[in-house]
Formats: C-alpha cells, structure tokens, sequence
C-alpha cells in the first residue's frame, strides 16, 4: 500500500468558537482551521514524509461531515471535541471505529478523551482529573527516538493550559512518548500510542480552547509528526473467516457424553 | 481491600444446550452448570487462593440474571456466548463495562471473543479465522511463572476441538500466557491477559460446545486459577473530577489573541 | 509452588553510612537495617501476603554476603547500591541475575539504577537526570488497583529528595505503577515492573542517602507491598533443550545446493 | 536525523561453511553473503524506503570487522552466529550494545538467540527448544500492518527448517510480528520488536544453516523491510546528567536524624 500524499481530516465540534467571544478572539475559524492551516505549513520531520492533503469537517455538517465516502479516501482523522461529545452519533462513531480497525489513523486532543470514539477504542472510562487555572505545562519527551518527537528538545513548554491529571483512565499505551508537569503539581501521561485493529490511535493532551495552544510551534510539529506517524500501511476489512485446513486432519469417529469421550473406531 | 471469599458468576446464553441434542449429550445442565462444578471442585494453585462462592445465570433470565444488585456483589464474572450475542441488552453490556472498569473481574471463554462485552472492552472488532474439523490442539505454556499457569506442565492437549487461528484482531495482550498449534496447520494467542480500568480481563480460547471440553482437568485447572487472577483489588468509580492545585500558582493577568499570547501586568 | 513464608535479603553497599557523618545520623546502622527493620513491622496490604523471613548483606562482605547457598534460598533480594557499583564482581552479578531469571524476585532502590545487575537485566544504559537540591517530590499512583499500591492513597509527597529526571533510558515497563512530579520541574517514572525471565523486577526511585525516606510510612508500605508482589511463584532452571517431536514428520529425501532445493524421492 | 541511505553491514560468525562441505554447498561465500545479496536486490516495501550500502563483516576479522569507526557510521547491523558465539569478544559486545542504545538498528537471525550481544540487550538467557528434523515451518503474520510484514500474504511456508519451541525466555516484545507453527508440534515467537535505548532489535527466527532458508523470496522481503524499520531515527549518547532546576525550589533548612526530620527555620 503505497501512497503519495495523506489525506487528512481535521474535525471539530465547533461550538465554542461560536458561542464565547474570548475563545473566538483566539480561534476567529474555528480550531479545525487553525490545526488544518498549521498542518499546511509545518513540515513533518520524521523520515519519509509525505505531502499532506488537509480538509475539515464540524459536527453540524450532515453526518458530521463524515459521510462513508469521505471516510473512505480519509487516511488520518484529527477528532477536537469538548462540550457536545453527547450529540455526536453513535452511527457516525461506529463508522469511524470501522476505518480506524481497517488501517486509518486516528489522532485524538485535549478534551477528546472523553469522546465516544475515544473511549469506543479504548474500552475504558478514560477518567483524569482536570483543573482551568491559567497554569504552566512542560512536556518531557521520553521517547526522543519516536517519529513524533522529532525536532523537539528535551522538553517544551505551554505557558497557560488547562490541568489534566494522573489517573489517567486508559489502557497502557504501547507507547509513552510525553509526561506533562503541571505548575499546580500534577503528572500526565500527555503523548500515548496504541494499535487498534490496523490503524494507529495517538491521544495528545494539550489544546484547551481558551488558550492559544494550536499557535504553538512544539505543538504544531507533534501534530505534523503524528499524521504521518498514523498514516496507513494497509487497509484491511476483516470477516472473521471460515478456514480451510492446510494440513491433514486425522479422520475421527467419536461421540461425546457428559462423562467424557466415547472413542469410537477411527483412525485416532 | 481485603476479601475473605471471591464471588463468582457463570454467564452463559444457554441455547445449543436447549436445541442441539448432541450438544445436550456433553452439557445436559448447560455448559455454565459443567464450569461452576468445575470452580466448587478443582482448589487453584496459585498462590494465596481465596475460597469461591460460585452461581450462575442465563441469557433468558431477566436482566439477563446480571441485576445491578449481583453485579454488585460479583467479584468476578465469566462468560460463554455464542449464537446469541446480539440478544444480549445494550444496557446490561455497559453494566458489565461499568463494573470491569471499577475492578471486577471478566473471564471471556471461547466463541466469547465476538461477544458484545468483550468487543466493548478491546475496542476491536475480534476477528479471527475458525473451523470445525474434530482436530487437536495443543495448548503452549509461554509464561510458566503466570498464576493462571499454576500447576500446568509445558503445553496440554485437547484432542478435538474448534480451530480458531490468526490473525486474532486485538489489542496487544499485556501478558500472553498461552499459545495453540493446531493440527491442521494454524497457530493462536489463546490466553491472553489485559487491564481494563480497575479491572482484569482473561480470553481463554478452549470451549466449542460440541466438545467435553469443560470436562478437561487442565482447562477447568485454568478457570480455578484464573478466577483467583482476575479477583478484584480495588473498587473505584472514576469520575473525572476537577481537582484544586497542590502548588501555588503564580497569578497571571493575560489575555489572548489570534497572534498568540498579549502579555499583562501579572506577575509571571 | 506454595509457600508458607518469604525469604528477603536487603542488600546494601554500605559505604555512605561510613563514610559520612551527615548520613550515619540518618542510618547509623546502614540503609539496609532500616529497610530491614520497616519490612517487620510493616505488613502488606495486598491479598494473600505471607510472612517474611528478612536478612541482610553487604559489600565488604565474603561474595558480598551473597554466596550461592545464600541466594538458593532467597525469594526476593532488595538492593541499594550508589558510590561503589564498580567494586560488586561480575560473578555475583551474573548468579543474581541467574537466580532472577529462575524465578526470584529483585527490587532495585533508587541509585541502584546505575548498579551492574539492573543494567544487566534491563539491557540498557539506565541513564536519567539528577540534582540533589532538597526537594519536594509527589508520587502520584497511576495504577491504583495495583498490589504494590496497596494501601495508598491518591498520591503520597517525600519533602526532601534527590530529583531524578526523564528520559529514564529503561525499556518500556510492563506495569507503570507510580508517576514523580518534581518541585523543580521534572518528572519520572518511579516505579516500574517488570517480568524477566520467571522473576520479577521492581525498580523503586525514592531513597537518597542524606534524607530520611526510608522511614516514611507510605515508602515503607510500598516496600513491603513490592516484596510479596516480587515473590517467586515457579523455580526454573532453563536449558535450552533438544526436544523430540509430539507429531510426525513427514521423511524427506532432499539436498540443497545454492540455487535452492534439490527435491529428492521422498515422501513429502 | 534526515538520512539519504541506510548503511548496513552484515556480521556473520563464518564457520559452518568453511567446515561442513553441505552447508558450503548451499552457501558457498557465507551466509553473509547470501543476506547482503538479497538486500541488494530485494526492494523494501514498506513506506518511505531508503536505499542501501551494505557490507559484510566476519568473526576473524580484526575487531570482528567491527571496528569503532565501522560502527559508528553503521546504521544497521544484521547478526548472525550460532557455534562461535563465547568466542565473540566482550568488548566488541559493549561496543554493539552502546551502539544501538546510541540508535542503531540490530537484526538477529536465528542461531543468533544465543548470542552474546541479544542476550545482553534481553537480559534474559533467551533459552528455547530445538529439534533438527527438517520439517515444516508456517510463520503466520499476527501484525499485518506492521511495516515488517509489508507485502507478505496472511502466512509464508519455509518446507525445511530447524524447529525452535516455546518457552522462548524473551522479555514480552512490544511488537510480535510472526507467530510459527511446526510440523513436529510446537509454535514460536518469530518475528519479536524491541525498543531498547534509542535503538530498535529485531529478532528473526528462520534461518538454519543446513537449509537455503536465505534464498526464499519471503524470508528476503522480511530482512529487506527489517532494515528499514530499523534504521536509527535519532542518534544520542545517554551520559545521565546533573540538572539545573527549571523552577524555584524552596530553600529549607533542615537537619535529619534517625527519627526523621528535624524542620529548621526555612521558608517551607
């Protein structure tokens, strides 16, 4: 499955953008545009990147943007959500879980952690503690050998943003690749990988809207990295199949009972 | 969180058993009646091993005998379905959910692997190849030093059962205990343990109910001690709370633009 | 394998406390003695713990106090060593890490990250950043249904502690158990498991000499956590064996040369 | 690390073929040379694929052929040995090690679980079983979407081969690839991903010296996308820092003692 660009889809829910002028003076188009503008203009720096085709789509859109066409021709899915997780439907989850298990990549921020495709593929509650006190993060790379740490230094630094705090209700990442500190004195499991069916699922924990976060250049080189991180490498339905077998199966003749078997005269 | 005894509930949907004679033949009672006699009689072998109070239920029952009440109560739960997953309630599948992640234990056996429940908890969609051809399979010890490999020796055999094959659609185990090699030429990752919330997650793959399989000392060896495994350790219901800062955080007076940060007065 | 007691040896290097009068007034009988003396009086909140059987030894002892008879019968051995990791032999090293792949359980303490026998069972450099500045640490519990975290409570702070800082050069740890946040601004993954070989490997990051951390009741309660969760449950001396074939082999009657097979007139 | 070609070179311990006139008739110039052949000539079909230099290098070599310049600019090594192993020289053993915790990349083939170089980066005795009965070997591709797996079908056939069994005493990959099925009756871990330091080890069953495992087209495309994997991403030399705070830390003043602290009259 080889490919020459990547096709992205950054969505957004949308809402606050439209409804809180102080988060609309930061993100005047909305988050999905100012990550879809961002992913136009960063380069990824992991090896063998591939040019990016970036679209947007919002939760007013029918079915939120996300039509089984779309999906389709869709290689990586960047899911923003915060207040309306509940109004998105559970048809529109149920395909995206689809593309991800047959190989799409799907990249999960902030406040999606409570998503229903999030905890859909995580199969937990995905519970953390949070706190909004204008308050700073520094993101310590652990894994500075990750394709989606490349470029970064040791650590970076936001300025203001929301707390999230250990635990962190999720399963354990098959790989860490950021610990956030927290000013106010908490840990976070802030960079996390995981495999799901074929598809690849990284959940990066920065990007409150009512911070400038998405304008950050450290963040803007994680996202770029992380879509072709999570680009496919294949695209497999799977069906559960009946199986011939590929080796002889000694013919048996036998019943069973409750007290076991009852061999009969076959060629055992 | 000390028990002096652990609380075991035996699911099973209870169909072949009612319509299939030869199935009838093996489990006069249902197969959940052969594995909970199996739990009163085989003590498990790994360490420290806490008496069991062991009951079962059915998919006919109302609620499906999985109340909030026994569930409650329940320390661990095993389950056997087959023909039927999708009769099983929505709403009895996020109970069980519910309680996995606060730390009880699940025990998925078998044709399980399709089941709602343990879909919900992989967040895949648990694929795999299968056959039905009598043929023997034998079960690898990969983790000798695993408590539900207790007492085992380097592999058991089960002389006729279901093939199941790979590639089995599910996340990375995080500890694989058994591998099969089956006669007619596959292989299969066969007891697989995972962490969901606060709660431990067992597949076993033996159990085809045209087979005396709940009949085999070695796998009813595996339920006693993996029940032992899976008992709870803790009770938690996350809730996600916002949580007060540990540290003083310095006052900051910012507002914030497109452009970025619009640096106050404050004291940063 | 069952059990009736556990038999701990604390291991310590013993050159601080000798050497040094700021810390012998801390531990004027050695680290060991007072880890040595919490592990009886501290009982172990996680299910089904036995009682201890707790020793020492040291490295100015003949074999460092840890002859073959010795370790033979040791179920988990602690260590702590910092100035002097040069000075343990390579021989003890290598029958240490003998004993931990047949099963016996090893908890390394803080600087003994750099210690031969860590290394060695890690395969890794074990590098991380370090300052000693009296600072406060918070050790928050990522997983909370853990046995080694027993006990405790959402998170437990030491006031005074070396810092050791991310990236912990370790390969990925099976179970996370505890997360650092550091006054000064890092973090670090402070308590790691890990399986290697039949035993089990704890590595615990608190613990620097000049402070008084191993009388804090939460180190102590984790402590004597670690050490039932370290015990042994199988004793298993690998070796590699020819092992004869369980099925039949088709008889072949072939030669190979560079361009491939040569088939010949068996019966394959 | 933006890298234009991979540099590999392949190690082989050279001695079979010069000894045993049937192996020679299969590999006339060395296994090595076979390896660097079909890496010449067999493309990579995962993502992104650099081209290649390759060389070889031989146990009675100066240095092994593993010179300190060699090294360092081998991007990755592939490793072959299986009767030589203790004749390897412990200090070009640390120098590979340091290598690839430096980045690069290690390819272990087959005999070579028992080298000294894998079994210092497990840090288990990597112990297995074995038969030599020229039987079959199936490898089923568990991780389809691995780059490793890339253009392989659902399993490939090896018809002759040496059997190796589980237990295979590994540390749990963080990847498994390839799960075997033997003739005779076992199964095995076969194609096994490990992160360890900032490089990435890849162990690869097949590969019998008594069997033109070499020649086939499969087991050549599993090396070709092996190699690319591989290739170090970052290059970094861990030297476990002292590290200036990056916040304030409050000054104290406190002495200790056995029975804990005694507070001063700091700013706590």
């Amino acid at each position: 499955m080889s490919k020459s660009r990547i096709s992205v889809i950054v969505w957004n829910e949308f809402q606050h953008e439209r409804q809180n002028p102080a988060v609309a003076a930061i993100y005047p188009d909305g988050l999905h545009m100012a990550i879809a503008g961002a992913l136009k203009e960063v380069p990824a720096l992991s090896q063998g990147a591939l040019p990016l085709e970036v679209s947007t789509a919002t939760l007013d859109q029918p079915e939120h943007g996300l039509s089984e066409a779309r999906l389709a021709d869709c290689d990586v899915l960047i899911w923003w959500g915060h207040k309306a997780h509940a109004q998105v439907s559970d048809e529109i989850v149920e395909r995206v879980q689809k593309r991800v298990l047959e190989g799409m990549g799907l990249i999960v921020l902030h406040s999606g952690h409570f998503s229903k495709i999030f905890r859909r593929l995580m199969g937990t509650n995905c519970s953390l503690k949070w706190r909004e006190a204008d308050e700073k993060e520094r993101l310590w790379v652990v894994e500075p050998s990750h394709p989606i740490a490349a470029g970064l230094g040791e650590y970076f630094e936001l300025p203001y943003e929301e707390m999230y705090g250990e635990r962190f209700d999720i399963p354990q990442p098959d790989e860490l690749v950021f610990l956030s500190w927290f000013e106010g004195g908490e840990v976070f499991r802030s960079g996390c990988c995981w495999q799901r069916g074929h598809g690849r699922v990284f959940y990066f924990r920065p990007g409150h809207e009512a911070y400038p976060t998405y304008y950050d250049r450290n963040v803007q080189q994680v996202l770029a990295n992380a879509v072709q991180w999570a680009a496919p490498r294949v695209n497999i339905v799977d069906i559960c199949p009946n199986a011939p077998a590929l080796e002889p199966i000694a013919k048996k003749d036998v019943t069973f009972s409750k007290v076991g078997f009852v061999q009969g005269k076959g060629d055992i």
